[in-house]
Protein backbone atom coordinates (compact mmCIF):
# COMPACT_ATOMS: atom_id res chain seq x y z
CA UNK A 1 0.00 0.00 0.00
CA UNK A 2 1.27 3.47 -0.83
CA UNK A 3 1.76 6.35 1.46
CA UNK A 4 1.99 2.98 4.08
CA UNK A 5 4.66 4.76 6.02
CA UNK A 6 3.18 8.14 6.09
CA UNK A 7 -0.28 6.86 7.11
CA UNK A 8 1.99 4.97 9.89
CA UNK A 9 3.78 8.15 10.80
CA UNK A 10 0.81 9.69 11.28
CA UNK A 11 -0.44 7.60 14.12
CA UNK A 12 2.46 6.83 15.81
CA UNK A 13 3.27 10.73 16.13
CA UNK A 14 -0.43 11.28 16.78
CA UNK A 15 0.37 14.31 14.49
CA UNK A 16 -0.07 15.40 10.76
CA UNK A 17 2.76 17.96 10.95
CA UNK A 18 4.96 18.31 8.48
CA UNK A 19 8.32 20.35 9.51
CA UNK A 20 10.01 21.97 6.29
CA UNK A 21 13.40 22.08 6.90
CA UNK A 22 14.55 25.29 4.80
CA UNK A 23 17.51 26.47 6.41
CA UNK A 24 17.94 29.82 4.74
CA UNK A 25 21.21 30.81 5.85
CA UNK A 26 21.08 34.26 7.08
CA UNK A 27 18.36 33.17 9.52
CA UNK A 28 20.66 30.31 11.16
CA UNK A 29 21.27 31.03 14.89
CA UNK A 30 24.58 32.69 14.90
CA UNK A 31 26.50 30.83 17.50
CA UNK A 32 25.85 27.80 15.15
CA UNK A 33 28.09 29.15 12.98
CA UNK A 34 31.32 27.88 15.39
CA UNK A 35 30.32 24.43 13.74
CA UNK A 36 31.72 23.20 10.61
CA UNK A 37 28.67 22.47 9.27
CA UNK A 38 25.88 25.06 10.63
CA UNK A 39 23.14 24.15 8.52
CA UNK A 40 23.05 20.77 9.39
CA UNK A 41 23.74 21.65 13.49
CA UNK A 42 20.95 23.47 12.96
CA UNK A 43 18.96 20.56 11.28
CA UNK A 44 19.75 18.10 13.20
CA UNK A 45 18.78 20.61 16.68
CA UNK A 46 15.14 20.57 15.19
CA UNK A 47 15.26 17.24 14.66
CA UNK A 48 15.89 16.40 17.90
CA UNK A 49 13.18 18.62 19.30
CA UNK A 50 10.52 17.74 17.17
CA UNK A 51 10.84 14.09 16.50
CA UNK A 52 8.08 12.81 18.38
CA UNK A 53 5.76 15.49 17.26
CA UNK A 54 6.42 15.81 13.33
CA UNK A 55 4.66 13.09 10.90
CA UNK A 56 7.34 14.11 8.70
CA UNK A 57 10.39 16.26 7.43
CA UNK A 58 10.17 17.85 4.31
CA UNK A 59 13.58 19.39 3.06
CA UNK A 60 13.20 22.70 0.42
CA UNK A 61 16.03 21.58 -2.49
CA UNK A 62 16.41 25.50 -3.13
CA UNK A 63 18.08 25.88 0.27
CA UNK A 64 20.54 23.59 -0.17
CA UNK A 65 21.83 24.07 -3.78
CA UNK A 66 22.21 27.49 -2.77
CA UNK A 67 25.40 26.15 -0.75
CA UNK A 68 26.99 24.51 -3.06
CA UNK A 69 28.01 21.21 -3.48
CA UNK A 70 28.85 21.25 0.03
CA UNK A 71 25.16 21.90 0.45
CA UNK A 72 24.27 17.95 -1.15
CA UNK A 73 26.14 16.51 1.86
CA UNK A 74 24.21 18.55 3.97
CA UNK A 75 20.89 17.58 2.08
CA UNK A 76 21.93 13.79 2.30
CA UNK A 77 23.21 14.22 6.08
CA UNK A 78 20.01 15.83 7.22
CA UNK A 79 18.10 12.63 5.68
CA UNK A 80 20.12 10.57 7.48
CA UNK A 81 19.49 12.14 10.84
CA UNK A 82 15.70 11.18 10.55
CA UNK A 83 14.87 8.75 12.37
CA UNK A 84 13.82 5.72 10.09
CA UNK A 85 10.21 5.89 10.96
CA UNK A 86 9.24 9.11 9.94
CA UNK A 87 8.35 10.33 6.77
CA UNK A 88 10.65 11.88 3.93
CA UNK A 89 9.50 14.69 1.64
CA UNK A 90 12.21 16.21 -1.04
CA UNK A 91 10.82 19.20 -2.11
CA UNK A 92 12.27 19.23 -5.20
CA UNK A 93 9.34 20.23 -7.84
CA UNK A 94 11.42 18.64 -10.50
CA UNK A 95 9.82 18.45 -13.78
CA UNK A 96 11.68 16.62 -17.16
CA UNK A 97 11.26 14.35 -20.33
CA UNK A 98 11.58 10.79 -19.11
CA UNK A 99 15.01 10.12 -19.95
CA UNK A 100 16.19 13.20 -17.28
CA UNK A 101 13.44 12.34 -14.91
CA UNK A 102 14.42 9.12 -14.35
CA UNK A 103 17.90 10.65 -12.99
CA UNK A 104 16.12 12.87 -11.07
CA UNK A 105 13.92 9.77 -9.14
CA UNK A 106 17.04 7.91 -9.00
CA UNK A 107 18.59 10.56 -6.96
CA UNK A 108 15.99 11.82 -4.55
CA UNK A 109 14.64 7.82 -4.22
CA UNK A 110 17.26 5.70 -4.65
CA UNK A 111 20.79 8.03 -3.74
CA UNK A 112 19.13 10.06 -0.83
CA UNK A 113 16.49 7.86 0.45
CA UNK A 114 13.56 10.16 0.65
CA UNK A 115 9.69 8.71 0.75
CA UNK A 116 8.04 11.31 -1.52
CA UNK A 117 9.38 14.15 -3.57
CA UNK A 118 6.87 17.15 -5.24
CA UNK A 119 6.57 17.03 -8.95
CA UNK A 120 5.56 19.46 -11.37
CA UNK A 121 3.15 18.01 -13.73
CA UNK A 122 3.39 20.97 -16.26
CA UNK A 123 5.35 18.39 -18.50
CA UNK A 124 2.91 15.68 -18.61
CA UNK A 125 2.46 12.06 -17.46
CA UNK A 126 5.56 10.81 -18.61
CA UNK A 127 8.33 13.64 -16.71
CA UNK A 128 6.50 12.14 -13.21
CA UNK A 129 6.15 8.12 -14.29
CA UNK A 130 9.52 7.23 -13.38
CA UNK A 131 9.01 8.79 -9.52
CA UNK A 132 5.05 6.75 -9.84
CA UNK A 133 6.83 3.60 -11.11
CA UNK A 134 9.38 3.74 -8.29
CA UNK A 135 8.40 1.24 -5.67
CA UNK A 136 7.44 1.85 -2.91
CA UNK A 137 7.88 5.86 -3.13
CA UNK A 138 5.30 8.35 -3.58
CA UNK A 139 4.93 11.39 -5.33
CA UNK A 140 3.24 15.37 -4.33
CA UNK A 141 1.98 16.70 -7.57
CA UNK A 142 1.91 20.13 -7.46
CA UNK A 143 -1.77 21.17 -8.17
CA UNK A 144 -2.71 24.65 -6.41
CA UNK A 145 0.62 26.40 -4.86
CA UNK A 146 0.16 28.92 -1.64
CA UNK A 147 2.15 31.47 -3.76
CA UNK A 148 0.10 34.95 -5.86
CA UNK A 149 1.46 33.05 -8.71
CA UNK A 150 -1.39 30.39 -8.91
CA UNK A 151 -3.78 33.09 -10.32
CA UNK A 152 -1.68 33.19 -13.00
CA UNK A 153 -2.33 29.30 -14.96
CA UNK A 154 -3.69 27.50 -11.87
CA UNK A 155 -6.97 29.19 -11.26
CA UNK A 156 -7.53 30.18 -15.07
CA UNK A 157 -11.04 29.44 -15.46
CA UNK A 158 -12.24 27.40 -18.71
CA UNK A 159 -15.65 26.21 -19.07
CA UNK A 160 -16.01 26.39 -15.31
CA UNK A 161 -13.57 24.49 -14.29
CA UNK A 162 -10.34 25.73 -13.23
CA UNK A 163 -7.07 24.26 -15.01
CA UNK A 164 -5.82 22.54 -11.49
CA UNK A 165 -8.89 20.61 -11.90
CA UNK A 166 -7.85 19.49 -14.74
CA UNK A 167 -4.44 18.45 -13.49
CA UNK A 168 -6.67 16.59 -10.52
CA UNK A 169 -8.46 14.48 -13.08
CA UNK A 170 -5.37 13.56 -14.36
CA UNK A 171 -3.60 12.78 -11.16
CA UNK A 172 -6.50 11.02 -10.23
CA UNK A 173 -6.38 8.17 -13.53
CA UNK A 174 -2.15 8.07 -12.83
CA UNK A 175 -3.32 7.23 -9.09
CA UNK A 176 -3.58 3.38 -10.12
CA UNK A 177 -1.03 2.44 -7.06
CA UNK A 178 -2.46 5.05 -4.73
CA UNK A 179 1.09 6.48 -4.25
CA UNK A 180 0.08 9.87 -6.09
CA UNK A 181 -0.63 13.07 -4.14
CA UNK A 182 -1.50 16.58 -5.21
CA UNK A 183 0.20 19.66 -3.41
CA UNK A 184 -2.99 22.49 -2.42
CA UNK A 185 -1.91 25.69 -0.34
CA UNK A 186 -3.59 27.12 2.41
CA UNK A 187 -3.73 30.10 0.97
CA UNK A 188 -6.11 29.91 -1.99
CA UNK A 189 -10.12 30.10 -0.99
CA UNK A 190 -11.86 27.22 -0.24
CA UNK A 191 -10.16 25.11 -2.65
CA UNK A 192 -8.67 23.06 -0.11
CA UNK A 193 -12.13 21.60 1.03
CA UNK A 194 -13.45 21.72 -2.20
CA UNK A 195 -10.51 19.34 -3.82
CA UNK A 196 -10.95 17.15 -0.49
CA UNK A 197 -14.27 16.15 -1.12
CA UNK A 198 -13.75 15.24 -4.90
CA UNK A 199 -10.51 13.63 -4.55
CA UNK A 200 -10.62 11.86 -1.22
CA UNK A 201 -8.13 8.99 -2.96
CA UNK A 202 -5.68 11.59 -3.45
CA UNK A 203 -3.15 12.35 -0.37
CA UNK A 204 -2.75 15.99 0.16
CA UNK A 205 0.31 17.72 0.75
CA UNK A 206 -0.43 21.52 2.79
CA UNK A 207 1.59 24.67 2.80
CA UNK A 208 0.81 28.22 3.50
CA UNK A 209 -0.42 28.26 7.15
CA UNK A 210 2.05 29.98 9.69
CA UNK A 211 4.11 32.34 7.38
CA UNK A 212 2.02 32.32 4.60
CA UNK A 213 -1.25 33.14 6.47
CA UNK A 214 -3.13 30.35 5.07
CA UNK A 215 -6.65 29.21 7.44
CA UNK A 216 -6.13 26.64 9.78
CA UNK A 217 -9.87 26.10 10.19
CA UNK A 218 -9.90 24.74 6.49
CA UNK A 219 -6.99 22.88 6.78
CA UNK A 220 -8.37 21.00 10.37
CA UNK A 221 -11.12 19.98 8.57
CA UNK A 222 -9.30 18.63 5.67
CA UNK A 223 -6.65 16.97 8.49
CA UNK A 224 -10.36 15.00 9.91
CA UNK A 225 -11.95 14.27 7.10
CA UNK A 226 -12.26 10.72 5.75
CA UNK A 227 -9.52 9.49 2.86
CA UNK A 228 -6.03 9.34 1.63
CA UNK A 229 -3.27 10.96 4.33
CA UNK A 230 -3.23 14.88 4.95
CA UNK A 231 -0.17 16.22 5.89
CA UNK A 232 0.72 19.79 6.86
CA UNK A 233 3.42 21.93 6.40
CA UNK A 234 4.77 24.68 8.20
CA UNK A 235 8.43 25.91 7.77
CA UNK A 236 9.83 29.26 8.42
CA UNK A 237 7.60 30.22 11.73
CA UNK A 238 8.67 26.94 13.36
CA UNK A 239 12.14 26.82 12.74
CA UNK A 240 12.98 30.27 12.73
CA UNK A 241 11.21 31.13 16.75
CA UNK A 242 14.49 31.48 18.37
CA UNK A 243 17.92 32.60 17.58
CA UNK A 244 20.08 31.66 20.90
CA UNK A 245 21.66 28.50 22.26
CA UNK A 246 17.69 27.64 23.79
CA UNK A 247 16.13 27.99 20.00
CA UNK A 248 15.08 24.31 19.92
CA UNK A 249 12.99 24.39 22.91
CA UNK A 250 10.90 27.05 20.89
CA UNK A 251 11.07 25.68 18.28
CA UNK A 252 9.64 22.52 20.18
CA UNK A 253 7.01 24.42 21.36
CA UNK A 254 5.84 25.85 17.96
CA UNK A 255 6.11 22.54 16.74
CA UNK A 256 3.63 21.50 19.55
CA UNK A 257 1.27 24.71 18.91
CA UNK A 258 0.98 24.05 15.16
CA UNK A 259 -0.22 20.14 15.65
CA UNK A 260 -3.05 21.24 18.25
CA UNK A 261 -4.23 23.69 16.10
CA UNK A 262 -4.52 21.29 13.12
CA UNK A 263 -6.66 19.14 16.03
CA UNK A 264 -10.43 20.31 15.93
CA UNK B 1 20.21 44.27 -23.44
CA UNK B 2 19.44 41.17 -22.54
CA UNK B 3 20.27 37.52 -24.97
CA UNK B 4 23.02 40.23 -25.91
CA UNK B 5 25.40 37.50 -24.94
CA UNK B 6 23.94 34.85 -26.79
CA UNK B 7 23.28 36.63 -29.96
CA UNK B 8 26.90 37.77 -30.00
CA UNK B 9 28.29 34.24 -29.62
CA UNK B 10 25.66 33.31 -32.67
CA UNK B 11 27.57 35.52 -34.64
CA UNK B 12 30.79 34.77 -33.64
CA UNK B 13 31.01 31.10 -34.08
CA UNK B 14 28.53 31.34 -37.20
CA UNK B 15 26.16 28.88 -35.40
CA UNK B 16 22.62 28.62 -33.64
CA UNK B 17 23.61 24.91 -32.12
CA UNK B 18 23.48 24.68 -28.20
CA UNK B 19 25.22 21.18 -27.25
CA UNK B 20 23.56 19.43 -24.64
CA UNK B 21 26.36 18.04 -22.17
CA UNK B 22 23.77 15.42 -20.17
CA UNK B 23 26.56 12.80 -19.34
CA UNK B 24 24.44 9.99 -18.80
CA UNK B 25 27.26 7.60 -16.87
CA UNK B 26 26.13 4.25 -18.77
CA UNK B 27 26.72 5.83 -22.38
CA UNK B 28 30.40 7.66 -21.49
CA UNK B 29 33.18 5.99 -23.64
CA UNK B 30 34.64 3.40 -20.89
CA UNK B 31 38.07 3.85 -21.79
CA UNK B 32 37.10 7.62 -19.16
CA UNK B 33 36.72 5.96 -16.17
CA UNK B 34 41.07 5.51 -15.72
CA UNK B 35 40.46 9.11 -14.51
CA UNK B 36 39.57 10.32 -11.66
CA UNK B 37 36.07 12.50 -13.25
CA UNK B 38 35.11 10.56 -15.79
CA UNK B 39 32.45 12.75 -16.18
CA UNK B 40 34.13 15.72 -16.48
CA UNK B 41 36.86 14.71 -18.48
CA UNK B 42 34.03 13.78 -21.23
CA UNK B 43 32.44 17.08 -21.31
CA UNK B 44 35.97 19.02 -21.07
CA UNK B 45 37.03 16.36 -24.32
CA UNK B 46 33.46 17.08 -25.93
CA UNK B 47 33.85 20.80 -25.48
CA UNK B 48 37.21 21.67 -26.53
CA UNK B 49 36.16 19.22 -29.64
CA UNK B 50 33.23 21.70 -30.34
CA UNK B 51 33.87 25.12 -28.99
CA UNK B 52 34.04 26.60 -32.65
CA UNK B 53 30.80 25.35 -33.65
CA UNK B 54 28.41 25.80 -30.86
CA UNK B 55 27.22 28.93 -29.91
CA UNK B 56 26.23 27.34 -26.24
CA UNK B 57 26.69 24.57 -23.69
CA UNK B 58 23.01 23.23 -21.68
CA UNK B 59 23.47 21.52 -18.87
CA UNK B 60 20.57 19.41 -17.54
CA UNK B 61 21.25 19.35 -13.51
CA UNK B 62 19.40 15.58 -13.67
CA UNK B 63 22.63 14.14 -15.25
CA UNK B 64 24.95 15.92 -12.10
CA UNK B 65 22.74 15.45 -9.46
CA UNK B 66 22.48 12.00 -9.89
CA UNK B 67 25.81 11.55 -9.21
CA UNK B 68 25.62 13.38 -5.40
CA UNK B 69 27.64 15.85 -4.22
CA UNK B 70 30.36 15.00 -6.56
CA UNK B 71 28.36 15.34 -9.47
CA UNK B 72 27.05 18.99 -8.40
CA UNK B 73 31.28 20.06 -8.30
CA UNK B 74 31.43 18.35 -11.83
CA UNK B 75 28.62 20.55 -12.65
CA UNK B 76 30.41 24.08 -11.64
CA UNK B 77 34.00 22.59 -13.22
CA UNK B 78 31.87 22.43 -16.57
CA UNK B 79 31.01 25.55 -16.84
CA UNK B 80 34.37 26.76 -15.65
CA UNK B 81 35.68 25.35 -18.77
CA UNK B 82 33.72 26.63 -21.25
CA UNK B 83 35.29 29.97 -22.82
CA UNK B 84 33.58 32.61 -21.79
CA UNK B 85 31.83 34.38 -25.07
CA UNK B 86 30.10 30.97 -25.24
CA UNK B 87 26.49 31.11 -23.97
CA UNK B 88 25.60 28.35 -20.70
CA UNK B 89 22.19 27.50 -19.70
CA UNK B 90 21.54 25.87 -17.00
CA UNK B 91 19.05 23.61 -18.02
CA UNK B 92 17.41 23.07 -14.15
CA UNK B 93 13.30 23.59 -15.17
CA UNK B 94 13.12 25.05 -11.35
CA UNK B 95 9.72 26.32 -10.41
CA UNK B 96 9.34 27.66 -6.47
CA UNK B 97 7.58 30.50 -4.27
CA UNK B 98 9.39 33.83 -4.55
CA UNK B 99 11.65 33.09 -1.19
CA UNK B 100 12.82 29.71 -2.68
CA UNK B 101 12.74 30.42 -6.74
CA UNK B 102 15.33 33.53 -4.94
CA UNK B 103 17.46 30.35 -3.75
CA UNK B 104 17.89 28.98 -7.39
CA UNK B 105 18.33 32.13 -9.24
CA UNK B 106 20.85 32.81 -6.75
CA UNK B 107 22.40 29.40 -7.41
CA UNK B 108 22.69 29.12 -10.65
CA UNK B 109 23.35 32.93 -11.80
CA UNK B 110 25.64 33.87 -8.85
CA UNK B 111 27.33 30.29 -7.56
CA UNK B 112 27.37 28.33 -11.14
CA UNK B 113 27.33 31.81 -13.55
CA UNK B 114 25.21 30.45 -15.93
CA UNK B 115 23.78 32.71 -18.73
CA UNK B 116 20.48 31.68 -18.95
CA UNK B 117 18.50 29.11 -16.84
CA UNK B 118 14.88 27.00 -17.87
CA UNK B 119 12.16 27.49 -15.36
CA UNK B 120 9.01 25.82 -14.77
CA UNK B 121 6.15 28.65 -15.18
CA UNK B 122 3.17 26.55 -13.90
CA UNK B 123 3.01 28.06 -10.45
CA UNK B 124 3.04 31.86 -11.60
CA UNK B 125 5.09 35.11 -12.09
CA UNK B 126 6.69 35.29 -8.63
CA UNK B 127 8.22 31.85 -9.49
CA UNK B 128 9.94 33.45 -12.25
CA UNK B 129 10.30 37.04 -10.93
CA UNK B 130 14.13 36.79 -8.95
CA UNK B 131 15.43 35.07 -12.33
CA UNK B 132 14.06 37.48 -14.42
CA UNK B 133 14.74 40.35 -11.89
CA UNK B 134 18.51 38.45 -11.58
CA UNK B 135 20.79 41.53 -13.63
CA UNK B 136 22.16 40.33 -17.05
CA UNK B 137 20.48 36.68 -16.68
CA UNK B 138 18.14 35.32 -19.34
CA UNK B 139 15.38 32.65 -18.75
CA UNK B 140 13.48 29.64 -20.75
CA UNK B 141 10.49 28.71 -19.67
CA UNK B 142 8.75 25.82 -21.05
CA UNK B 143 6.10 26.13 -23.66
CA UNK B 144 5.55 23.22 -25.43
CA UNK B 145 8.01 20.79 -24.28
CA UNK B 146 9.46 17.54 -26.61
CA UNK B 147 7.76 14.87 -25.06
CA UNK B 148 4.91 13.01 -25.31
CA UNK B 149 3.21 14.65 -22.04
CA UNK B 150 3.17 17.78 -23.86
CA UNK B 151 -0.51 16.33 -24.83
CA UNK B 152 -1.71 16.04 -21.36
CA UNK B 153 -1.61 19.83 -20.43
CA UNK B 154 0.23 22.28 -22.55
CA UNK B 155 -1.72 21.10 -25.75
CA UNK B 156 -5.08 21.08 -24.14
CA UNK B 157 -7.45 23.37 -25.88
CA UNK B 158 -9.90 26.09 -23.98
CA UNK B 159 -11.86 27.86 -27.03
CA UNK B 160 -9.68 27.16 -29.60
CA UNK B 161 -6.37 27.50 -27.98
CA UNK B 162 -4.03 25.90 -26.43
CA UNK B 163 -3.45 26.48 -23.10
CA UNK B 164 0.65 27.00 -23.94
CA UNK B 165 -0.50 30.19 -25.97
CA UNK B 166 -1.96 31.54 -22.36
CA UNK B 167 1.79 31.09 -21.10
CA UNK B 168 3.21 32.23 -24.13
CA UNK B 169 0.88 35.56 -24.14
CA UNK B 170 1.76 35.39 -19.74
CA UNK B 171 5.16 35.32 -21.02
CA UNK B 172 5.10 38.25 -23.96
CA UNK B 173 4.00 40.28 -20.87
CA UNK B 174 6.38 39.68 -18.36
CA UNK B 175 9.60 40.34 -21.44
CA UNK B 176 9.53 43.86 -20.07
CA UNK B 177 13.67 43.60 -20.18
CA UNK B 178 13.98 41.33 -23.30
CA UNK B 179 14.97 38.54 -20.78
CA UNK B 180 12.34 36.05 -21.52
CA UNK B 181 12.39 33.14 -23.76
CA UNK B 182 10.59 30.03 -24.38
CA UNK B 183 11.66 26.12 -24.82
CA UNK B 184 9.73 24.82 -27.48
CA UNK B 185 10.07 21.06 -29.02
CA UNK B 186 10.49 20.61 -32.48
CA UNK B 187 8.75 17.45 -31.62
CA UNK B 188 4.98 19.28 -31.76
CA UNK B 189 3.61 19.55 -35.64
CA UNK B 190 3.57 23.16 -36.79
CA UNK B 191 3.59 24.86 -33.21
CA UNK B 192 7.13 26.02 -33.67
CA UNK B 193 6.61 28.24 -36.67
CA UNK B 194 2.97 29.70 -35.44
CA UNK B 195 4.62 30.72 -32.51
CA UNK B 196 8.03 32.51 -34.34
CA UNK B 197 5.11 34.07 -35.81
CA UNK B 198 2.98 35.15 -32.68
CA UNK B 199 5.54 36.18 -30.53
CA UNK B 200 9.12 36.76 -32.54
CA UNK B 201 10.11 38.75 -29.73
CA UNK B 202 10.55 35.68 -27.09
CA UNK B 203 13.91 33.97 -27.70
CA UNK B 204 13.37 30.28 -28.15
CA UNK B 205 15.71 26.99 -27.24
CA UNK B 206 14.59 24.24 -29.40
CA UNK B 207 15.29 20.84 -28.33
CA UNK B 208 13.88 17.82 -29.90
CA UNK B 209 15.82 17.29 -33.28
CA UNK B 210 18.40 14.47 -33.37
CA UNK B 211 17.21 11.42 -31.49
CA UNK B 212 13.64 12.65 -30.18
CA UNK B 213 12.83 13.04 -34.18
CA UNK B 214 11.65 16.94 -34.67
CA UNK B 215 11.70 18.08 -38.38
CA UNK B 216 14.50 19.92 -39.35
CA UNK B 217 12.98 21.64 -41.92
CA UNK B 218 10.69 23.89 -39.71
CA UNK B 219 13.46 24.19 -36.82
CA UNK B 220 15.61 25.75 -39.69
CA UNK B 221 12.81 28.37 -40.99
CA UNK B 222 12.49 29.49 -37.43
CA UNK B 223 16.39 29.71 -37.00
CA UNK B 224 16.10 31.64 -39.95
CA UNK B 225 13.43 34.34 -39.54
CA UNK B 226 13.50 37.68 -38.13
CA UNK B 227 13.22 38.36 -34.09
CA UNK B 228 15.03 36.99 -30.22
CA UNK B 229 17.79 34.76 -30.93
CA UNK B 230 17.03 30.99 -31.88
CA UNK B 231 19.01 28.24 -30.23
CA UNK B 232 18.52 24.61 -30.91
CA UNK B 233 19.85 22.32 -28.93
CA UNK B 234 21.14 18.59 -29.21
CA UNK B 235 22.00 16.35 -27.05
CA UNK B 236 22.68 12.60 -27.13
CA UNK B 237 22.74 12.13 -30.88
CA UNK B 238 25.91 14.47 -30.82
CA UNK B 239 28.00 13.38 -27.28
CA UNK B 240 27.75 9.72 -27.73
CA UNK B 241 28.81 9.72 -31.08
CA UNK B 242 31.69 7.16 -30.28
CA UNK B 243 33.32 4.79 -27.52
CA UNK B 244 36.65 4.53 -28.39
CA UNK B 245 39.45 7.15 -27.53
CA UNK B 246 38.60 9.01 -31.09
CA UNK B 247 34.99 9.40 -29.99
CA UNK B 248 35.54 13.33 -29.58
CA UNK B 249 36.11 13.28 -32.93
CA UNK B 250 33.17 11.99 -34.02
CA UNK B 251 31.75 14.49 -31.68
CA UNK B 252 33.13 17.28 -33.55
CA UNK B 253 32.11 15.88 -37.07
CA UNK B 254 28.33 15.85 -35.46
CA UNK B 255 28.02 18.96 -34.25
CA UNK B 256 29.10 20.29 -37.96
CA UNK B 257 26.75 18.00 -39.17
CA UNK B 258 24.20 19.58 -37.22
CA UNK B 259 25.05 22.82 -37.48
CA UNK B 260 25.42 23.01 -41.40
CA UNK B 261 21.49 21.22 -41.48
CA UNK B 262 19.95 24.54 -39.46
CA UNK B 263 21.29 26.85 -42.45
CA UNK B 264 19.39 26.26 -45.34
Amino acid sequence: MSFAKLSASIEKHNSNLCIGLDPAVEKIPEFLFEYDDAVLEFNTRIIEATQDVACAYKLNTAFYEALGEKGWSTFGETIARIPDDIYIIADCKRSDVGNSAKQYAQTFFGYFGADAATVNPYMGYDSLEPFLSYKGKDIFALAVTSNRGAQDFQLLEFNGRKFYEMVLERLSEWNTKGNVGAVVGATQGNHLARIRKSYPQIALLVPGIGTQGGSVEEVAAAVESEGAPVVVNVSRDIIFSGDDEKFAAKVREKAFYYNALLKR
